[in-house]
């Protein structure tokens, strides 16, 4: 059933073994333990009386990092798994390139933000921010999903990491822009990215497999797990490296408000979209998240809780009309097939919370932040910016992002098209069978023996 | 195949748009970040070093507050999911109650608990205390689950999270009992209250749905996630908003040596009253859970390891006896149709666990608790009132939150009632296809198909 | 349809409610809350100022246990549900061995180590040690899974979690191993018991049950809920009793890492070694895991990054080519029926962990860890071993791990074929509705009625 181009016998090791050799080379020459979770130097520290066990960030920071891994492993992971006979490769292949993802970005985050000395410093906050890095990887990959083999998926994979790297460096480090949940950084980056992606990949016959580009009743629970898990810890991934203290505290409080009404929204406008006024699972499972993407550049900043709520329920609404009124135009007239309507949920989100952002920076005074300015906009508390000024490279940084995801996605779209990766024909889509040892005997694995002979190999 | 009543194309969104609106201008007008969450304010006690980072009660409580977060969404959402044709509604109307209600209860519980100059100041701990009374309005759901519309969750949501916070204003501060899980405060209430509803929205016709009442195979297993994640992070539930240090510590040993030997007596009751000797799944799905109401109020007191063994053997005992002979007696005598048993999961052991947290109150003294009196008991620490007193304004608050369940509830009941709100008919009951864009197609959704086939709509 | 011997009627309420009930009486006569979860104790320390609240055990361990929590429950639960009749079973026998191995295991190792003045402590770092002693039955259970009932599981238990705690006594305080995650204590030792168990209890007739022992599509996804938790949350688990500060930050990146290029390794090796390059779901849900494994001895040493990866590769592609050749071969020649495959996903990493960990223990200098020496290997810090000694002593620690394991699995095998614990037959194994209600009906639990016609009984 399947063609040559989708056997990964020889492609999938090779990729994954040679990988993982040149990974572990570079962490050897490179990587090393900080100071915070290096046997010697942190007890160097302790016994120089600098610090006590109790402040070792590792006490601030995992609790959030692990939320974040969840967020990463499972959020993302099943919430993919909706489609009714690619919920192998969606968990699967989620699990495959987030591995891989967090060790590159540990490695081409660490060039840029950890090198001491001629070594990469790791510690709690390099794994998270490897974690978020591949987040935006596996948003480009909901795009894609059910379309590209997972020697496609490591590759872009591959360059992604680095160019997000490089795209992360530019905004926070030389425009001074700040994005701590990453509106910018990861959601806007992430979607754009792949919806070119796609675009490049652009199948004019994906016809033949949209039979299967659906859900089922279970699966859309299995999907239920992801998007819960997302919206519960989503106030963790906004927070996870801004400042301790009050910063920490308040990103958490305005992400929870603000994913708490766009959830009424998505609702809201889910029913009235309807005909019938019936909800859309499809809503349920993705715009209620929108809010958590909405305020993640000014979750840190002082928002208000009641700016927060409007946040997400702009964010719910333009997320449910995207889904409504704009995926099947992107698909029919712009040529864009996002499987899962990133574009709803990181795309335009993405682009309103780095808007938000840049409002709320123009808001900022010393009245409002005191002392704690410094944590939050460093260049205004040390007389470098007016607020205005942060606010229009606010904006600048929504560009670069921008420019960044489109350059790359075309790029990495046309590497992608090489035949040497491999890929799905247009009517071997959406289907574990083409990657995976499908179960066979009674019961569930029935559905698939049905669609194997109603394939579209059998009907073209 | 839906009748008018439950067409929510207008309702719906109505009641959501316009809640979220009203709830927006309320925050707007007094809502803030509290002396923890705000830039200013936490950082002018930095500088007069009246406090450092690592003492913001973000880092004591944020853990625990996701693990309640969990809970709610995912440990409620899943463990209704156990009926085959109600997933969908079930995780998703639970997801929609919980969004609005912890938005509402941030403004009930702020007016009473948080009140500074006119402004409710929010933080870490209000956040715990929202969630907390969603879950009292989730349990209440569990009564009427299958059997009402989501524009009447809403309805009872908006109504019974106010009751919740007046009951627990009178509780905890006029009573002054102590009831930091909740035993009285959220199981009883919650529990209650729904029962009544369901008896005053009694359906003489629900032998038409009957078909759809109960669980498949997977179905089951869904429910298991639910099942599991309660049980575990039932000690962060009990342990969330007690004092630092011993209590907290205390009050999750307690939590854990509960729910484990509850879960032991509840396999074993399970077998022994079934026929066969075969276990119920329905049994392990809940009794094992009431080990974790029942240590709801004493979970911070000086009850001992054994002490706790014990509250956990009895309340699983109690349960299973409950879904065995009790549920069966109120359905058919006293028309309470209780979906998913919370009398026996939140009713009886709720009670249990006020009268257990009385009792170990009559037994405090100053020998076993020393200076910590004071963070469990700081009326009898301050010698306002002896251990026998508090013992008794144990059992006063528990028959303040059955009043206000039983005249709360009926109250509602007869408001959901109003054709206003629009509800199932007894034949579409327990049924997601009133609701949702059920997927359509091959394999799991022909179940719902057949289901079609054969709906009551058709048979009557 | 079930025989005499799977009639849990009488044995299984007798069982668990009699252990139950000794229980309770033991913990009544000797367990009491630790210096830290005491009102009195604590506050007596607050109030001579030896202590705050911010420094109580509780806050630095609580988020790690909770991980752990979720890795017994969740994890190893659901990892086991991959089989297509045996779902509730798995997650259900999981939770009741769990639930009593913790009661048991407080007691077990309380009297090894937590005991003053003739009681045993408790508090948060004995409930983490609860779980984890529960984690090496777990391991058990999977070699023995389908082919037991409830009331052996039981007794294996009792007998698990005892003979655990002796050899966990001598590994770690007399032969004076460090083995913080269990590579030997809890991995090597869980997975050569109950393959020993495994091949005491052989059943020659197991084909009559063959037909039941696979997966279908939706019992993998199950599945891999429990495989990506475990693969989360393991940093935690080998860093929830190591020491403070830089011990628990260290142990943690090392899993991480060491997880992450396991799964590279086992996704190559996988397609590598499938005769059409495909992958295959065991391998995804199992060997990834391996390297979590891999250096539960090794995670809280001076192992490097890349050190980490070397370990967690090395563990991916033992334990996959474990599947692919060694599984079919214990089978057939040594008679070793291993349901979950433990020898791949825990015997040999587990023994490659201790080796691991031997050979880092040898290269151990004061140059490399300072003053950090005194929590890794305090008997090198203090000069009464050399590094080389601790290396020696590493491997013996091994060597008793696997003796106990041997002894302790022949000893408890032999009782478990005592036919007063009852046992499934050679037809019956693998099989819910042995010990179930399983729900009847539409959709599914067609699946069942199917099965249940095609039983072996009728068969046979």
């Amino acid at each position: 059933m399947t063609g040559y181009s989708t056997n990964m016998r020889i492609k999938l090791p090779l990729f994954c073994l040679i990988l993982q050799f040149i990974t572990i080379i570079l962490f050897a020459v490179f990587v090393r333990y900080d100071h915070e979770s290096d046997a010697r130097g942190w007890h160097d520290e302790l016994k120089n009386h600098s610090t006590a066990n109790a402040d070792n960030d590792f006490y601030f920071r995992y609790p959030s990092f692990q939320d974040v891994h969840v967020m990463i492993f499972i959020g993302f992971g099943f919430l993919m798994t909706f489609l009714k006979r690619y919920g192998f490769s969606s968990v699967a292949f989620n699990f495959l390139i987030a591995a891989f993802g967090l060790q590159w970005s540990t490695l081409i985050q660490g060039f840029f933000h950890g090198f001491h000395d001629g070594k990469i410093h790791v510690g709690i906050e390099s794994m998270i921010n490897a974690d978020f890095c591949t987040g935006a990887v596996l948003i480009s990959f909901g795009a894609v999903l059910g379309k590209t083999s997972p020697v496609q998926l490591i590759v872009m994979t591959l360059i992604e990491v680095t160019l997000f790297g490089i795209n992360e460096y530019i905004i926070l480090n030389i425009v001074g822009a700040k994005d701590a949940g990453g509106s910018m950084t990861i959601h806007t980056f992430g979607a754009y990215f792949g919806l070119i992606v796609s675009r490049v990949l652009y199948r004019a016959d994906l016809d033949k497999s949209r039979q299967r580009e659906g859900s089922v009743y279970h699966s859309d629970l299995f999907a239920m797990i992801g998007t819960i898990y997302l919206w519960m810890f989503w106030p963790s991934f906004n927070s996870a490296v801004t400042a301790h203290g009050d910063d920490q505290h308040r990103t958490v409080l305005n992400t929870y408000y603000s994913l708490a009404a766009c959830t009424l929204a998505t609702f809201g406008f889910s029913a009235l979209l309807n005909g019938e006024g019936k909800l859309d699972m499809v809503h349920i499972q993705n715009a209620a998240l929108a809010g958590g993407v909405a305020v993640g550049t000014s979750g840190e900043m002082m928002l208000t809780p009641f700016g927060a709520m409007i946040a997400g329920t702009l964010a719910g609404i333009v997320s449910v009309l995207g889904y409504k009124y704009l995926t099947p135009v992107l698909d029919s007239k712009l040529k864009i097939q996002d499987t899962c309507g990133v574009h709803n949920l990181h795309g335009m989100p993405g682009i309103l919370g780095a808007v938000i952002g840049a409002i709320v920076a123009l808001f900022a005074t010393a009245d409002i932040y005191g002392d704690g300015m410094d944590d939050v906009f460093p260049m205004i508390f040390d007389g470098s910016r007016t607020a205005k000024q942060q606010s229009l490279y606010q904006f600048l940084a929504l560009l670069v992002a921008l420019g960044f995801a489109i350059v790359g996605g075309t790029v990495v779209g046309f590497i992608l098209k090489l035949p040497l990766f491999g890929t799905p024909s247009d009517a071997e889509c959406f289907e574990d069978a083409v990657y995976w040892e499908v179960p066979g005997g009674e019961g569930h694995q029935q559905l698939t023996v049905v669609v194997n002979n109603e394939d579209p190999d059998t009907q073209a």
